[in-house]
């Protein structure tokens, strides 16, 4: 590469490009890992995005309608701490970027949305952000159909490596993206050709034109080191209002080091003679971390540039009717409404009374039917399982290209995307998503319902057929270890109700949540209601309660979940009958229950009685209930899954795995 | 759609066809569930690929060298049923096809490997199917380069959904095996335009043609009930060579019924009165699961029709030299060969007096220098992190459209994929696969990694960087659930080796499976060799071990795993030091440990001292082993993660997260 032409071609352009590439030299070689290839390849397609295109007050990083710009490719967090420092972002200090992936710093080694406001999420798992990235694009469209244009209209713009583009998901992404003509979406590529093992071609000769072609893309080819071209391509791509773009830029990782195409430059560049060499080539004669007052003046001019649009986005806010003012604050305060208790509240006693007899899914439909209409942040939507979740109410209406007032979404078969695209959707602001698939198929989802607690986003992930209950579909379909997954996962609400009342404390508790995901886990199959008295106090709210004391001395504790606690009720009574004092725990959410103090969980639980535990899946996790937490608490045994399903009819399946009253009578009575 | 046509174009084809129909619909009726549409839809492609191309022999459904049929649809079935009983299968007789979907029955919702010789593998989460086969069809690329073409020489055929191809693992698939130029994968994409939700352009508008062309396929387009047309569409696709064939049959969902082309269509068609019309409609007099003489002996043929190809194999097989015939059989038993052990014993003992400091990683590596040359049917690989895995030795050469003999896959940023490729090479036979990721990236592993287990597919994850131990990258790639995600997966082994012995242990135990899976979660960072006085015995097969005993009454037990053993030991030192017995107790492998007698168990943990449980991970999971196994044993706690992870050096990690040996001395202290 003739790094001379490219600094004499456009020899300002070429000096602010150039900051992004030595701060990244230098915060990498200070931290001694990192990843420094990338950052230098695209810093000429970010200088152009950020200072001519971007929508962005530095000194208001959160403002409702600036542009989004998603780093996809998280490893080169070096290029987004550069931007935020040089444009004078409050909180990326140069003493931050000098710490950079320090114990304590905002800059960590991958993008992290809690260190700094103007992160818009954690990346660093590939595909991630263009996932999420159709999210916030759809977020958008939604806003800007509701608040009108004066209040929401936005770009969303992503820079995705080949990792992003090779892992599945994205495939997801850019489908539903084409799907849904999400035209203020812009994806630059960094066709480098590079990948950790070597050339791309040592595993991919995708034709990525045709392949986002294909899915209804507007796409360009660029030189990713040309400022007019990148400035003319993302001209033109804000200019297709009804298909997302792809830019295709051709870049060089490392531009202008030892290391320039190679997948050594993917990696940390620590070598200090290599890199003085190819700061001598760039022309770049400061010391460490130095950047010439000009042209960090020259940056901060471009993150005030948005000062004004800005300000005038607040006059127009202003001249919005005071009712949508106040409902614009609370949806991107991310408040619930004061309603949400009250009809929740209604529901409970209404069906505390008329106690039906219902799947635990379709309780779930009955809560979203009153929930909707007084929530309308709320965006609901399914994998291709929009009858089976019950996830649809009749009053949201379907997101479309001719119905961005649409708040439900048909997601395709697509766990994945979905689960990804739901937290860009939350991220965004002013909106509350939940989606539904099947409780198995939390494996699809995974990755993104992950990032979901990491990233602190409150996601509702709605995941029926939680058990064997699902009967026939057989063991690929019927969770086992799947309450263990999201229950072993930091900052996750995982919600297992064992009937309509449950349900609508779960869906309450999960719709107030401002930094935590919840996992609702329900049942394909009917379940009695068990709550036929109307409390007021969601009893959910602490995690685990005594559904049924023992009557006369407690000999045994019976905690259950979900379809399990109706179960446990039928023990219970048996157990009664033959006077064997039986009390019986509903434990709806167990992150809850460990997070109130110890005094309510012994006061739940206490010492002495034997416990048995019923859930119709695996063990795994179980002992801290039973075995109590201090040891030495109780004699206990478990009734639930010891193996993966199988293909039958649900009752049958519980008759033959073991799972009845009368094997937990026995089980509590072999402990007496 | 006008059957009459259709019936009058073909009359033979259509009866045959109609066979497989009428089963369908009497199967899902009688079982009340079931997804009638696809088989209905897609039994003329079935028909004709079944009867003129696949190479099969009914009553050899383990025929080494047979094409392999995987029903990508899994939800279709009856599809498979209905073809397995027609060309005379021994296992799937009509007994079965009338307990469809029963408790005990072969024929479950979706089709299961274990059930019957001649399901290739389980399907029914999407999208499985199409990722496995690209395995499948590497596998038979391998062995043909390996064994020759008369012992190798056949095809791959799919049978893919819309829902397959929505799903992201597809594209990773897809576009392996265009970079691959697997010319031997034919897969059908059941064009039939409808999903669950509705139409297919509800949630999506992909041009597929144009996708599978820019992943470098061959396509062809064809009507899927037109028999002339599919039978030259499958002549085509084999007679390109180097090129994957994507064949895209435009059908009619539940063709012929009052559902046709609705997505009632896609489930269970239980209607009497409907299916009846039906029947009519397809020229069908038949009663219930009744199939004319003269059909069925057609259909008996065609499943006779591979019986002299395959004599023709015995003979080419058993011209080969005795060395490669032993081999031959050796590798398709899943065999491992007698000198895994010994090599295995001498790393042992040679490591045991040089005791390395090394990452279990490296170890890792170390262990295949030994054991890829004396074990020719291993395949590794990784995704993109071929350094970082340390999954790549130097004999093993590259597998390329030029190599077919190398042994190591470049995979590419396709975890998921993979994984998927993985247990289909297992699958199909002769090989054992391995391939690395970082264990945090579980997540985008873990569909395929489930069906590993549910299988008995016994790949082998190689999950390096394992824990807050990976430094600087920060919380995403820092694992804290992910051994509980492993552990809580039944018929799965999850080894966290504290050293190079246990390392090589653990590999030794992967390897001699049949029916398993194992994970093997490796460090990152140095770890000292612990055990170093050589045992010709596994200890690992056991699980847990006592590692140090205590010195004088044993009032403290000290269980850890992995990189947290060595910590352990060092706060043992601390304990003994102030006169505390302490017992360390390695716990590589819990499931194996769980699988010991419980005398075994008890002698390992008794009762009575306090337990510390350290791991740097969630302690999820671990009160199973910390409270005891009937409760009331211990007292305990444990030294780990509570939170999510953050980017900083490790050494800094395990001190700011409080993982150290002082923390566990004092855990212990305070328990006592």
């Amino acid at each position: 590469m003739d790094i001379t032409a490219l600094r004499e071609a456009h020899p300002d352009h070429w000096m602010r490009a150039a900051a992004i590439r030595a701060l990244t030299l230098d915060a990498v070689a200070a931290a001694n890992s990192g990843h420094s290839g990338m950052p230098i390849g695209m810093a000429d397609v970010a200088t152009v995005l950020w200072s001519k295109h971007l929508k962005f007050d530095a000194a208001n990083p959160t403002w409702p309608d600036r542009d989004r710009f998603i780093l996809s490719a998280g490893h080169g967090s070096m290029l987004l701490y550069s931007l935020l420092y040089l444009s004078g972002d409050p909180q990326i200090t140069l003493d931050q970027v000098k710490n950079f992936r320090q114990w304590g710093s905002r800059t960590a080694g991958h993008p992290e949305n809690f260190h700094a406001d103007a992160i818009e999420m954690t990346t660093g798992p590939l595909g991630q952000g263009i996932a999420h990235s159709v999210g916030f694009a759809m977020a958008e469209e939604m806003l800007r159909a509701r608040f009108g244009k004066g209040a929401m209209d936005h770009h969303t713009y992503v820079i995705a490596g080949d990792g992003c583009l090779m892992e599945g998901v994205s495939q997801e992404a850019v489908a539903l993206a084409g799907r849904y003509g999400l035209g203020r979406l812009v994806v630059f590529w960094d066709n480098n050709n590079i990948t950790i093992d070597g050339e791309v071609s040592l595993s991919d000769r995708t034709d990525q034109i045709g392949r986002f072609n294909a899915a209804g893309w507007h796409v360009q080819e660029i030189d990713g080191h040309d400022p007019e071209a990148i400035d003319a391509a993302i001209t033109a791509a804000k200019a297709v209002k009804d298909k997302p773009s792809m830019i295709a830029c051709k870049t060089h990782i490392a531009l202008g080091h030892a290391a320039q195409d190679t997948s050594k430059g993917h990696g940390a560049l620590t070598d200090a003679d290599q890199n003085a060499t190819a700061k001598d080539g760039w022309g770049w004669s400061y010391g460490p971390f130095e950047v010439p007052a000009e042209i960090k003046s020259w940056w901060e001019e471009v993150g005030h540039r948005g000062a004004a649009e800005r300000e005038a986005w607040d006059g127009r806010l202003a001249a919005l009717s005071e009712r949508k003012q106040a409902e614009f604050a609370r949806v991107f305060a991310g408040e619930a409404p004061k309603k949400l208790s009250s009809v929740i509240r209604a529901l409970k006693k209404q069906n505390a009374e008329a106690q039906p007899k219902v799947a635990t899914r379709k309780a779930s439909e009955m809560v979203l039917e009153v929930v909707n209409p007084v929530m309308p942040e709320t965006v609901g939507g399914s994998a291709d399982l929009t009858g089976s979740n019950n996830t649809k109410t009749a009053d949201l209406g379907v997101f479309d290209t001719d119905n961005r007032k649409g708040r439900y979404v048909y997601w395709g078969i697509r766990e994945h995307g979905m689960a990804a695209a739901m937290n860009g959707i939350g991220l965004h602001g002013g909106l509350r998503p939940y989606g539904g698939t099947f409780m198995a198929f939390t494996d699809y989802a995974r990755p993104a319902m992950r990032l979901a607690a990491l990233q602190k986003t409150p996601t509702v992930f709605v995941m029926t057929h939680d058990s064997i209950g699902l009967g026939e579909d057989g063991p690929t379909h019927q969770p086992i270890e799947h309450l263990s997954i999201s229950r072993a996962t930091p900052n996750t609400l995982v919600f297992r109700p064992a009937d309509i009342i449950e349900t609508a404390e779960a869906w309450e508790i999960a719709l107030k949540q401002t930094e935590t995901p919840s996992v609702l886990s329900l049942t394909r199959q009917g379940l009695p209601t068990l709550r036929t008295q109307h409390k007021t106090n969601n009893l959910s709210e602490k995690g685990a309660y005594v559904l049924a004391d023992a009557e006369g001395k407690r000999q045994v504790i019976l905690m259950a979940t979900g379809s399990e606690v109706s179960l446990a009720m039928a023990a219970r009574e048996a157990l009664q009958a033959e006077g064997i004092g039986t009390r019986v725990v509903s434990m709806p959410c167990w992150e809850l229950f460990e997070a109130q103090d110890e005094s309510y969980r012994r006061k739940v639980l206490p010492a002495g009685p034997v416990r048995v535990g019923i859930e119709a899946a695996s063990r795994f996790g179980w002992d801290r209930w039973l075995l109590g937490e201090r040891g030495r608490e109780a004699k206990a045994g478990f009734v639930g899954m010891h193996s993966f399903g199988a293909s039958a009819p649900a009752e049958e399946l519980f008759e033959k795995f073991g799972i009845t009253a009368e094997a937990v009578v026995e089980k509590a009575k072999s402990l007496l």
